[in-house]
């Protein structure tokens, strides 16, 4: 098996088949259910899950106007795995037991209650969960998500999605969406430069010209 | 499409085919030839790679003996996507055109050149490269020969992908891998307090037990 020789063609995988099961998630995504936030029961599973604006933040009319028939235009994509999971620090059947999606869309919630300029009530959310086997395709239903969406948090506003740097952190700057919403306290300790509120605002109206909306 | 009703079932996602797909990939991983690093050739693309020990450090004795025959137990498992391509600053054909994986591999290359107790002719590396579409499977595919192999440095000592913090981060503390092989000159300036070198000695030894290996 040890080759000194090389040939990159050996190295290459290809799958028709895979397209066409990302492409059915996708579909089987977006026609979920949509729902308030956090969700209006608590659940269990990882998965995957899209939050769409229709607020009158004037940053983001843009959302509001998009999804004023349909939820076809999220502003930010994320996945909930448990931590440790990944590495198999535990099981699968654990995992399908953890209130880890559940629970990121509910401290989704809770960034954007204390974000300035933000409302909750102008957010809704779809989720998906994969259980067992399945769990595998989270990360890669997120990545076409993203891809396909351009959610506007995940790619061309920063920061949306982090948490507490923590001690020996706090030299770090402050990310995009706190300069823009700031309130999360932990955001606030952050002492390095960040960027001006104005580079952020052009690169959304950049963002949104670039992808054609 | 607006919900008040709450109905789990309804975001549960399933796929048979899903699991015969993430198989087959692993299984085409695995039968693809092994090379020292770096690669004896740059190429381009982007992947999932292993890093196989066959040295003599007493803290890796058990991988020189499970791969003394064939390459079948990884110490680490990685994958290398170019930055920005998750949120599609980049093309996919841009994300076949880079150098990412070949590079990727070259670095870790240079942390084992420069951590004491490591040689580098005592590493071997196996890569897949995902093109276009496929490129998506790229975490899924890493994500499962993690679970699989449980490699040392993926799953019992933290910090060998690590990179280097930067500005504002030196209060973190330095990884288990940079503890146990010092040497990498961004980890020595990390001042926090790091895990003692018997207890990260200890997770080895209980991570071979709890494989069984």
């Amino acid at each position: 098996m040890k080759s000194n020789s090389f040939d990159r063609k050996k190295h290459i995988y290809r799958s028709e088949v895979f397209v066409e099961l990302v492409k059915d998630a996708v579909r089987f995504f977006n026609g979920t259910p949509v729902h308030s936030l956090p969700t209006p029961e608590v659940f269990l599973g990882v998965g995957v899950y899209a939050l769409y604006y229709t607020g009158k933040n004037p940053l983001y009319l843009k959302y509001a106007a998009l999804n004023r028939l349909a939820y076809n235009y999220p502003i930010y994509v994320g996945k909930a795995v448990p931590k440790g999971w990944r590495q198999s620090r535990i099981s699968d059947s654990s995992a399908t037991q953890s209130r880890e999606l559940h629970n990121r869309i509910k401290e989704h919630g809770r960034s954007i209650t204390v974000g300035a300029g933000l409302l909750l009530e102008e957010f809704m959310c779809r989720f998906v969960i994969f259980e067992d086997e399945a769990s595998d395709m989270i990360g890669t239903i997120e990545a076409a998500l993203i891809k396909l969406n351009q959610p506007l948090w995940n790619v061309a506003v920063d920061g949306f999605g982090n948490h507490d740097p923590g001690k020996g952190r706090y030299g770090q700057a402050k990310s995009d969406w706190d300069v823009l919403h700031p309130g999360r306290p932990w955001a606030e300790r952050c002492k390095g430069a960040h960027k001006d509120d104005r580079v952020i605002v052009t690169n959304i109206e950049t963002h949104f010209n670039r992808i054609g909306v």
